[in-house]
C-alpha cells in the first residue's frame, strides 16, 4: 500500500484506495463498551493455542465465536462438518489454498505451475498473491472468463461474492473437474448484502476486517471441509509466520462475542444495522451525485432479496463504488484525473484486469473523508 | 510443529522439540503488573500505523520500545541509521530478507534461484522456509561449510549467533563479494550470552519470542541499513499478510517498555537477571547429570566474556542444550529412542544438517516440565 497523507482535511488528498474499514470506528466508540480486551503480562505466551486442534495455533475461545457468529448471522455453514484455519488476515488464506491445492498428493511434478484465475474484474491483489514469490507450485493465469483450461491439469479459480471491485454476486466460471474454487466471502455479512442462503462450499474465506471493521487485527479464517487440505493451509500459515497472533485471537474474540450477544441478548451492539443504515446512506448520497453529474456510470445490481437474517427486503449495497467515467473521452485513466485534478486517491480498473475507464473507490472510510469525496464528486462533469 | 500432549504430569510425553519460552511466565506473573494492555472495542482499526514510515504497518510507539531496549541492552546498532522492518514474527522476515536480497534491481534473470545456506548444524526452519513455496527465486543450498560459491552469482548465508541448535556464536563462513548475510540474532540477549558488543550488520532479525517469552504475539523486527533493502521486505510483509496484528504491536510495546523501564527506572521487572538465574541453574543441573551419567557428551563453549550490559564476567547459557549421544552404538537416532524409551520430545540432529546421534532439547518449558526432563535425563546411562 502506498504511503499517503492522513484524510480529514479539505486540501489535502484523500485516501481511498484501500478499503480501509475505519467508517466502523464510530459505532465501536457508541456501542462496543463490551469489546475491550484486557491482556495481562504473563497471558498468551506459547507458541501453542490448543494442541489438540488440527490448526494447533487456533484459541479454542475464537474457534467458539467464529462458529457462532456464522450460526446467527447464516450466512455460512460452520458447523462441526468444517475445519477452521486462521491466517494473517484472508491474504495469508488465499496464498494457503493456493499452496494446499497445489501440493495434493500425487500432483507433483505432473505439470508446470498451476494456474490461478479469477473473472475480471478481479480483486487486484489475486495477481501478486499468486506471483509475487515466481513460485513452481502456483502462477496467475488472468481472467477466468477467458482461461482455457488444460485437459488433465487442474486449476484454481477465486471467486469473490459480493465481488471486490464491483459487488456482483459471482459463481464460478469454469465448471469442469479440474476446477479447484476458492470462495472469498469477506463482503457476505449483511451490511453489505442480503443473506440468501448458507454458503457450503469446499473452501471458503472471510475476515474480521471487512466484517467488524478491525483490520488491523490482519486476522482471516477459512472453513474448509477437507481435513488433509486444511492440514496443508495450516502448514503453509506454519511455515510463513507460526501461526497467528494470539492477542488478535483473543480480540476478535472479544469483538464478534459483542456482535453476536447484540442479535443473542438483546444487547445495543446491533453492528449489521449500523453498517445497513450507513452503507445505504452512502449510496444514496453516491447514486444521487452520479445521477445528477453524469460523468459516470454505476453498475445496475440485482434487485433486493429476502434476507433471512435481517428478516426483510434487502438492497445490495457495496462496500466500494464501482465507478466507469463516462465524461470527456480524452480522458483514459480516470484514476490518476481523479488524484492530480480533485485530490482523490482510489484504485484504476487496470488493477483489476479491466480499463483504466474504470475506478474502484471505497465507502469504508470515515465519515468525514466520505463527506469530501462526495463534494468532490459533485464537482466532476 | 507436531500436536503433543501438555507437559506437567510424570507419565505423559514432556515436549522439548520447540523452545517454546513459557518458563518466562513465573517471572511476568510475579513482575509484569506494568505490562498488561487493555484495548478498547474502537482501537486499532486502520490497516495502516504510520502513512510516513517506510514500514507503513508500524505503530510508532512499537518502533520506540525497539529502539530503546535495544539502546539500553547494547546488543544492536538500532539508531535512527537503521530502518525497522517488522513481521508476524522472524520466520517471515526471514523469508522477506530473502525475497529482498534475491530481487535486487539487476538480478531479475541473471541465474537461477538464489542459493540460501547455513553452517551446520543450523536452525533446522531455514531449509523449508527456503524452499516450502519452490519459488524461482531463491532456493534452500545447504551448509555453508561445504558449498561452493558460484564466481558471479550470489548467494545469501543465515548466521544465526548464538546458534540455534547449538549456542555456538557464529560468523558468516562464506566470505567474497557474492554473499548477502542475514544475521539471526533472535538469542543475542544477556540471559543466553555475553553483550559483548552492539552487533551491526546490514540485516540483523530479532522476536519477542526469546527476548521476553511471548511467541504467542508473533512479532519479530529486522534492523536493516539499506533503505530499498527494508523496502522489499516491507513489500513482502504487505503481499504476504498486509502487515502485522496491531493488537500485537501494542502488546510488545508494552512489555518491551516494562522491561526497558525496569532497568531504567529500577523498577521490579528485571528480566534479563530473572533469565539469567533461571537458564544458570538449569545448565548446572544438566550438566551435573551429563557428567555423572556419561551417556551424552556436550559442547565446550567459549569461556566467559565481560558483558557490557551486566557489567560483568558472563558464561554462555544457551536456550537449548544440544547432546551427542555416546551411548549404545546401536542406537542411530536418539530422538526417537528417547520418544520411544524416556516420553521425551525432541528435535533429532538431521533436522539441523547433522547426523542423528546428536538432539536438540529445549530449556525454555516451565520448571516442572524441565524437572520431570532431569529426573527422566537421570535415567539414562
Amino acid at each position: 500500500m502506498a504511503a499517503s497523507s492522513a484524510a480529514e482535511s479539505k486540501d489535502r488528498v484523500i485516501n481511498l484506495d484501500h478499503g480501509d474499514p475505519t467508517a466502523y470506528e464510530s459505532f465501536w466508540r457508541e456501542s462496543g463498551e463490551g469489546a475491550y480486551l484486557k491482556i495481562e503480562g504473563w497471558e498468551n505466551m506459547s507458541y501453542f493455542s490448543d494442541r489438540n486442534n488440527l490448526c494447533w495455533f487456533l484459541l479454542p475461545v475464537f474457534e467458539t465465536e467464529i462458529r457462532r457468529i456464522h450460526r446467527i448471522v447464516g450466512n455460512a455453514t460452520a458447523d462441526e462438518s468444517r475445519h477452521i484455519v486462521i491466517g494473517n488476515g484472508s491474504s495469508q488464506l488465499f496464498q494457503a489454498a493456493l499452496f494446499a491445492l497445489s501440493t495434493q498428493p500425487g500432483l507433483t511434478g505432473t505439470s508446470g505451475p498451476m494456474p490461478v484465475v479469477s473473472a475480471a474484474p478481479y480483486y487486484s491483489g489475486y495477481p501478486a498473491a499468486a506471483d509475487f514469490l515466481k513460485s513452481t507450485l502456483y502462477k496467475w493465469g488472468g481472467d477466468a472468463n477467458t482461461f482455457t483450461p488444460h485437459p488433465s491439469t487442474p486449476h484454481n479459480e477465486a471467486i469473490c461474492s459480493p465481488n471486490n471491485p464491483d459487488g456482483r454476486l459471482n459463481n464460478p466460471v469454469l465448471l469442469n473437474q479440474n476446477s479447484n474454487n476458492i470462495h472469498d466471502l469477506a463482503y457476505y455479512w449483511p451490511q453489505y448484502t442480503p443473506i440468501t442462503k448458507a454458503a457450503d462450499h469446499d473452501i471458503m474465506l472471510f475476515t474480521i476486517s471487512k466484517c467488524t471493521g478491525h483490520a488491523g487485527c490482519r486476522l482471516g479464517w477459512a472453513l474448509v471441509k477437507d481435513a488433509d487440505l486444511a492440514r496443508r493451509m495450516v502448514k503453509f500459515v506454519e511455515l510463513g509466520t507460526i501461526g497467528v497472533s494470539k492477542d488478535s485471537q483473543h480480540r476478535a474474540a472479544a469483538i464478534l462475542r459483542a456482535v453476536s450477544n447484540g442479535y443473542e441478548s438483546g444487547g445495543a451492539c446491533k453492528l449489521f444495522h449500523f453498517g445497513r443504515k450507513m452503507m445505504a446512506e452512502r449510496w444514496e448520497r453516491v447514486r444521487e451525485v452520479v445521477k445528477a453529474k453524469g460523468a459516470f456510470g454505476l453498475l445496475e445490481y440485482p434487485p433486493p432479496s429476502y434476507c433471512g437474517f435481517l428478516r426483510e427486503e434487502a438492497t445490495h449495497l457495496p462496500a466500494f463504488a464501482w465507478l466507469k467515467y463516462e465524461g470527456n473521452q480524452d480522458i483514459e485513466d480516470i484514476a490518476s484525473y481523479l488524484k492530480t485534478e480533485h485530490s482523490i486517491e482510489a484504485r484504476g480498473g487496470r488493477n483489476f484486469g479491466t480499463t483504466d475507464k474504470y475506478v474502484r473507490i471505497s465507502l469504508l472510510e470515515r465519515q468525514k473523508t466520505f463527506d469530501v469525496f462526495i463534494e468532490r464528486l459533485s464537482s466532476i462533469s
